[in-house]
C-alpha cells in the first residue's frame, strides 16, 4: 500500500462527516454512554449515528438497532462492544460502506489466543474491504479542529485546537496528558490512542500527519515499534524531506520489547533493546525526551511559528547555538547559563555596536554582557531595547527573555513588546515568565501570539536545545559515498563452507577471510598443532608475533589466559605454546583445543571495536566504540541499524567521547578516521548480503596514524545456517 | 560563635512577637507598602509597627516617626530604606535593643565599593551588639506556620503552612517558587531569602532549622558558599548526625564562584567549581538536584511521615532498594519500571506466598508478577488487597501505586485504601495518581494525609530513588581507621630546599621523596647528564628501564615525546638519551634540558591518577580516576575536599565507572584497593600538611594485583612559597 492510499481511509477516522457509536449505551458510567455524550457535547461537526439493539434512543438522539439500519452513508464507526459481537458488528459496518473503525473496547490479543484470533479476523476482513482499524483496546480519537470537533473518547474534555499531534499507545497516558494540556493551554490538531495496533500503527499516522496542513509538531508515545528499517526510511522523510519537514518527539518506554537474539558478543550484551531504539531515533531524526514535561516543553518550542511582518509562515529554528539571555534577575539569569552551556549551546558573544546600544539604553548597572540584566526594575521599554539589541546582532541566533514579577514590572506590556520583536525576526526568542499568578496577563499574552513562555529558565534553555538539535539535522552535510568494492562471494564461500563443517562459532582463522573480503586488513594468521609447528610458523612469518589459544569452547580467550602478545624469539614461541595450552585446559577442562593461533604482531594503533548483532524486525544492528578492555567499563558505544552510508558511519565515529583519542590528542598522532568509516561501511554490507552471519565482534580493530589504515587484531563471528534471528523475547 | 548562641536572634527573625518596619510607605506599589501590608494581611499573630517620618497611619495602622518613638520591646526591624538612611536607621534600631534585622533593600555590595562599604558597617555594629542580619538585597523572610504568620516579604501570598523549609540565595526565584508551591498545595514551616549574606549565610540557617522542631527537610538554593570544611562538618552532622537527621535537598546553579587557582594540572582541569560543589555536596550527605520540579517532587516525598498506628512518628525512608509497582494500566506501569532501575532502584522478586496472595484477589488476566497489573477496571478492594500483600512481603522495600482514572475507577476509595495501608507500615508508599481533575479527591485526600502523590509515574519513580540515596546516606557503614604514619619532616626538608634553589615546578626526581613519605611506592629514579651517564645508571639499577625528559619548560612530557619505556639494553639506553634530548628541543627550542631521568621500569598495573588543586576558601581538593590517556577522555573521576580519612577514600574508589578495572575484570586480577585508600588518605594529609604543594598529578599511580600495592610511576608537582592562593575569580 503506498501512502497516499493511506490517506483517504485515514480522512474517514480522523476527520469524518458521519460517525456510527457501535455500541452505544443509555447507561451514564458506561463506556458505550460516555464516548457517545463526549462526541455529540464536543460539538461533532457531522452527524452521529447511535447503534443500539433496544434503546430508541441515546441522549436524545435517534438510536438504530443495527448498523444496516443507518439511512445516511458513513464514514466511521465507533465500536464499543465485547470481541464477538464486535467481529459481528463490524462485518456489518464494513458491509455498509464505512470507510473506518476505531475499536475501543480490549479483550482482544492482550488477554490471549481467543482474542487474538478475533482481532486477526477482524483485521483481514477490514483489509480486503480497504478499510483501516484504530485499536482495539485504545481510549480513541480527537480532533478538536473546528471544521471538525470530534472527541470520540473516553475523556470528557476537549483539547483546545492548535497546531501539535500526539500518538500514543498507551490509552491511560492518553487521559493524564489531556488534562496536563489542559493545565498548560496547550492546543492539539490530532489526538489518537493506537492501543493494539492490530492495523494502524505509528508510522502510518506518522505519515498521515506528515501531510496534514494543520499539524506542525508530531508527538509520540511508544512501548514498541514493530517495523525497523522501513521506519527509519519513513520517518527521515517526515523529519528532513522536501516536502514539509517537521520535527517528531518522542517518548519510549519498556525494555522487553525486542530482546536481543544472543548476547555471547559484546555487541549484544551492550545494545540491548535501548541500543536500537535509539539508533532507530537517531537515524529517523527523531527527537528523544525523558519525560511528559520535556515532552510539552520542547514541543511548545517547536509549534512556534513567525506571526511575521516577514511574510510566509516559518518554523522558528534557529541557524546557529549562539544564545542571548536578557534578565530582570541574576539568579535565574544563572539557572538559564548553565542550561543553556548543557544544553549544547553557547552563550552569544555580542559585537561592540551591540554593547553600544545596550548601554545607550540601560542604566549604569545592567550587565551588558550575556547575560544581559536589565536590573530589577526594568520598564518594557528596557526589556524591547535590550532584546532588540541583542535580537540584531549577527552573532547571536537566538534569545532567552526572563521576567520576575517586581511590584513596578509591567508584565503584560513587556509580552507585548518582546511580541512585537519576535514579529519582525525569524530568530527563536524564548520567555520565561516566573510565577504563576503575578505574570498570567503576560503569559497569555505570550501564549495567545504564540511566544513560548516557561515557568523556569531552566526548561526554555533546554526546549531551546531542542530547537537546535533539530537545526542541525536539518542543516547536517551530505558528503558523497565512498566508493568501495566487496568479494561477496569468497564470504559466501568461506560462510558455506563453515556451516557445511557443522562450525558455527568463528574465531580469527575463518574469520579474517571473510573480513578481508569487505576491505579490512588483517594480520597473517596460521594455525599451529604443536610447539614446533609454532616455531617453524613464527619464523617464517617473521617476529615478533602474538599467539593465542582456538578453542569452541573458549570465546573470551584472554579471560582463559590464552593470549601472549610481543613474542620475540622462536623459543619463547615454542614456550607460549605450552603455557597457553596449559592454561586453557585449567580454564575449562572440557575444551577442545584445536591449537595455538600464530600471528604477526600487529603494529600499533588505537583500539576500537565494530560489531554486529541481529533483532527481530530491526535487523542487523551495528556497533563502533572504543574497544579493547575498557568496552564494558566506558560503554563508550554507539549504534546504528544497516544499511548506512559514509554520511552515518561518519556521525558513528565522531559521537563517542573517545573520538578526542583518535584527533591526535596528547602527542599522539591523528588516527587513520577515513578507514574506521570505509570499514564501518564495509561492515554495513557485510550484514545485508549475508544474513547467516548473526554476531560479529571486531575487537580490537587497531586504528593507525592518519594515511595509514586500520588493522582487525582479533575478531569473533557466530553463524547460523539460515542466518534467522529468534522471535522478540516478549 | 557556637551553634547555640545563634539559635536566639534567628528566632527574633523567624518567629518574632514584635516587628518595626521601617521604611513603610503609604503608597501602593512601593515596596515598603507592599512588604507591611502582606504581614498585616498575612494575619501576623505579633504586633507591627510601621515607621516613617511623616505618615500618621499605614493601611490604618499608627506609624511611629523614627524607630525610638516605638514605645515596646522589638524583636526585629525589617529595614526598606536605601543604604546610607538604612545605616542610620540601624544604629538606631540596635540602640533600641532590636534583636533581628531583614534588610530588604538592594543597593549595597552588589552595587559597588560604597555600597559595600556601607554594609561592611552595618554587619561590624550588628555584630558587636549580637544582632543577627539577612539581607541586604532579598525577598524578605516567611513563617506560614499559625503560632507566627510573618509574611514579610514581596510576595503577596502566604504560602500553606508545612514542615518543609526553603532558604534562596535568589530572591527573583523565591516568587516562582512560592507561585508553583501554591499550585502543587505545598506547605512550608519557613522560607528565607538570604540575599546578600552580609551576616547571615546558608549555614547559619541550616542549623538554625536543624535544630527547628517545625522542619523536617531542608530546601536550599545557592549560587556560591563561602565556607568550606566547615560547612561540610556542620552540614553532615545535619544529614546524618545523631540529633534528628533531616535531609537537605541543594540546587546549586553558577560556574563562576570559586575560580580554581590555576590548570597545569589534570586536577585542576578536570575539577573546575562542579567538582569542588559536588565535592562538598557529597561530603556533606546533601542530595543535588537538577531543576525545581525535581525540589518538589524529592521534598514531597521527603516531607511524608507515618501518621502511624505504629506509634512515633517516623520519616518513611526504605530500607532498602526493592520496589513493588501496583498499577491498573500496563504503559505507566512501563514508564515507572524504567526509571526506578534508571535510578538505582529494583523491581522487588515476590515471594510465593505473595504471589499466591495476589492470585487469589486479582481477576485471571492480572499480572501477579512484579509491576502487579491490576487491570483498568480495578475496584478499590482489588487496589487494598494487592498493595497490602506486596508490602507485607518481606523482600519489598516500598511501593509505588499508580492510578489512571476510568468511569468505574472509586479515585477516592482507591485514595482511602492506600492510607489505611500505608498507615499500618514503615514502608515508603508513592502514589501516581494520573490526571488533574477526574482524581482531584484522591490526590486531595492523599495530600492531605501526608502521602506523596505525583502526576506522572517517572516523577514518582525518581523521588523513590532520592529517598534510597538518603536510606543509604544515614546506613553507610564506617571501617577502623588505617593506622599510618608519614614522615612529614622529610617532606618539609624537601619542599624548603626547592623552594630555596627558586624551583617551584617539581618532576619526580625531587617528587618521589614528598611521595616516599607519606606512604607511596616509587622507583628507582636518577638523573643523567650524557647518554654515558644513563647507560651507568641503567647498567646499576638493572634493565629494564623507562627514561624521561626533565626540563621546567616541559610538562606534559609524553606530549614533546619525551617519554621512552621498555629500554632493554645498555645501547638501547644510550640512543635513547639522545633521541630524547633532540625531540626535547624540537619540541620546544626555548626548553632548558636538564637532562634525562633514567627509571627503573614498574611492574605492570592498572593505571589511576590521584591528583590535588587547591581552592581559595575550599582549601585542597582531592581527586582520583582512571589514569593514563584515558583521564581527559573519559574523565572518569571524583572529588573530595580534604582532609578525608578512610571511609570518604574507599566511597571515592568505587564510585568511578573504572572500578570494575580494579575488581578483576577478564581475566586481570583483582587490584589492590587497600593500598589505594591508604595512598588516598596520604594524599589527604599531605595536603594539609603543607600548604606549599598547590598542585600535583600522580598519574599514573600503578595499582598491581591485591596484596601487592601500587607504583607511583610518574608526578608533577606545582609549589608555592607562602602556599597561599589567590582570591576566587568573580
Amino acid at each position: 500500500m503506498d501512502s497516499n492510499s493511506l490517506i483517504e481511509p485515514l480522512d474517514a477516522i480522523l476527520a469524518p462527516k458521519s460517525v456510527a457509536v457501535i455500541g452505544a449505551s443509555t447507561q451514564p458510567g458506561k463506556v458505550g454512554h460516555d464516548i457517545f455524550v463526549n462526541i455529540l457535547k464536543g460539538g461533532f461537526t457531522g452527524t452521529l449515528y447511535p447503534v443500539n439493539p433496544t434503546a430508541r434512543a441515546i441522549s436524545s438522539v435517534r438510536a438504530y438497532p443495527a448498523i444496516k439500519d443507518v439511512p445516511d452513508q458513513l464514514d466511521l464507526a465507533i465500536v464499543i462492544l465485547p470481541p464477538r459481537p464486535a467481529l459481528q458488528a463490524i462485518q456489518d459496518a464494513v458491509a455498509r460502506g464505512v470507510k473506518g473503525l476505531v475499536i475501543v473496547s480490549a479483550g482482544f490479543r492482550e488477554v490471549g489466543p481467543e482474542g487474538r484470533e478475533i482481532e486477526d479476523r477482524i483485521v483481514a476482513i477490514c483489509r480486503e474491504a480497504n478499510v483501516r482499524v484504530i485499536g482495539p483496546n485504545c481510549l480513541g480519537v480527537i480532533n478538536p479542529l473546528p471544521a471538525v470537533r470530534l472527541n470520540a473518547s473516553f475523556s470528557a474534555r476537549m483539547p483546545k485546537a492548535g497546531n501539535i499531534s500526539f500518538i500514543s499507545q498507551s490509552g491511560a497516558l492518553c487521559t493524564a496528558v489531556l488534562d496536563f494540556a489542559a493545565d498548560r493551554n496547550f492546543g492539539f490538531s490530532k489526538f489518537i490512542s493506537i492501543g493494539n495496533k492490530a492495523d494502524v500503527d505509528e508510522l502510518d499516522l506518522l505519515r498521515y500527519l506528515h501531510q496534514d496542513p494543520d499539524t506542525e509538531v508530531i508527538l509520540l508515545y511508544v512501548e514498541e515499534l514493530r517495523r525497523g528499517p522501513e521506519f527509519i526510511q519513513a520517518v527521515k522523510e517526515i523529519t528532513c524531506g522536501d516536502y514539509r519537514p517537521k520535527p517528531v518527539l518522542v517518548i519510549k518506554s519498556g525494555r522487553t520489547s525486542a530482546g536481543a537474539q544472543a548476547a555471547a558478543s559484546h555487541t549484544g550484551s551492550l545494545s540491548g533493546t535501548e541500543g536500537v531504539y535509539n539508533a532507530i531515533f537517531q537515524q529517523a531524526g527523531i527527537i528523544r525526551v525523558e519525560s511528559i514535561d520535556e515532552l510539552f516543553d520542547f514541543a511548545t518550542a517547536f509549534a512556534y511559528k513567525n506571526e511575521s511582518e516577514l511574510g510566509k509562515l516559518r518554523r522558528k529554528v534557529p541557524s546557529g547555538n549562539r544564545v542571548a539571555i536578557v534578565t530582570n534577575a541574576g539568579g535565574p539569569g544563572i539557572v538559564a547559563t548553565d542550561m543553556t552551556m548543557f544544553s549544547g549551546l553557547e552563550l552569544a558573544q555580542f559585537k561592540d555596536e551591540t554593547i553600544e546600544t545596550l548601554a545607550s539604553h540601560l542604566p549604569s548597572t545592567a550587565n551588558l554582557k550575556n547575560p544581559v540584566d536589565v536590573i530589577g526594575d526594568a520598564t518594557m521599554e528596557r526589556y524591547e531595547n535590550a532584546l532588540g539589541a541583542v535580537i540584531r546582532d549577527e552573532g547571536v541566533d537566538g534569545a532567552l527573555v526572563i521576567l520576575t514579577p517586581q511590584s513596578m514590572t509591567d508584565v503584560l506590556g513587556t509580552a507585548e513588546a518582546i511580541a512585537r520583536i519576535a514579529r519582525k525576526s525569524f530568530k527563536p526568542i524564548l520567555c520565561c515568565f516566573m510565577g504563576v499568578i503575578d505574570v498570567s496577563a503576560g503569559v497569555k499574552y505570550l501564549q495567545d501570539h504564540g511566544i513560548p513562555v516557561y515557568k523556569f529558565p531552566e526548561n526554555a534553555a533546554k526546549a531551546f536545545g531542542a530547537l537546535y538539535r533539530y537545526s542541525n539535522w536539518l542543516n547536517r552535510q551530505h558528503l558523497a559515498q565512498y566508493q568501495l568494492t566487496f568479494d561477496r562471494e569468497r564470504a559466501a564461500r568461506i560462510i558455506k563452507d563453515c556451516i557445511a563443517r557443522g562450525k558455527t562459532r568463528l574465531g580469527e582463522l575463518d574469520g579474517i577471510g571473510i573480513l578481508e573480503s569487505y576491505g579490512f586488513k588483517v594480520l597473517p594468521t596460521k594455525l599451529a598443532k604443536t610447539a614446533d609447528d609454532a616455531a617453524a610458523i613464527a619464523a617464517e612469518m617473521g617476529l615478533p608475533v602474538v599467539m593465542k589459544i582456538v578453542s569452541e569452547q573458549i570465546l573470551h580467550k584472554s579471560d582463559a589466559g590464552g593470549v601472549m602478545v610481543g613474542l620475540e624469539s622462536v623459543e619463547e614461541v615454542r614456550q607460549a605454546f605450552d603455557t597457553i595450552v596449559t592454561r586453557g585446559r585449567a580454564y575449562r577442562t572440557d575444551a577442545a583445543i584445536e591449537g595455538v593461533l600464530v600471528q604477526k604482531m600487529a603494529p600499533s594503533g588505537t583500539e576500537v571495536i565494530l560489531g554486529l548483532n541481529r533483532y527481530p524486525v530491526f535487523g542487523p544492528l551495528l556497533m563502533f566504540g572504543i574497544g579493547g578492555i575498557f568496552v564494558e567499563v566506558f560503554q563508550d558505544v554507539t549504534f546504528r541499524l544497516a544499511p548506512i552510508g559514509r554520511n552515518e558511519a561518519r556521525r558513528m565515529v565522531r559521537q563517542i567521547k573517545g573520538y578526542k583519542l583518535l584527533q591526535g590528542f596528547r602527542g599522539r598522532p591523528k588516527g587513520d578516521i577515513e578507514t574506521i568509516e570505509k570499514c564501518l561501511v564495509g561492515l554495513s554490507n557485510m550484514a545485508i548480503n549475508h544474513p547467516e552471519i548473526v554476531e560479529l565482534d571486531i575487537n580490537p580493530l587497531l586504528v593507525h596514524a592518519e594515511g595509514q589504515g586500520a588493522t582487525a587484531a582479533d575478531c569473533r563471528m557466530i553463524l547460523r545456517a539460515d542466518g534467522s534471528v529468534s522471535p522478540p523475547a516478549h
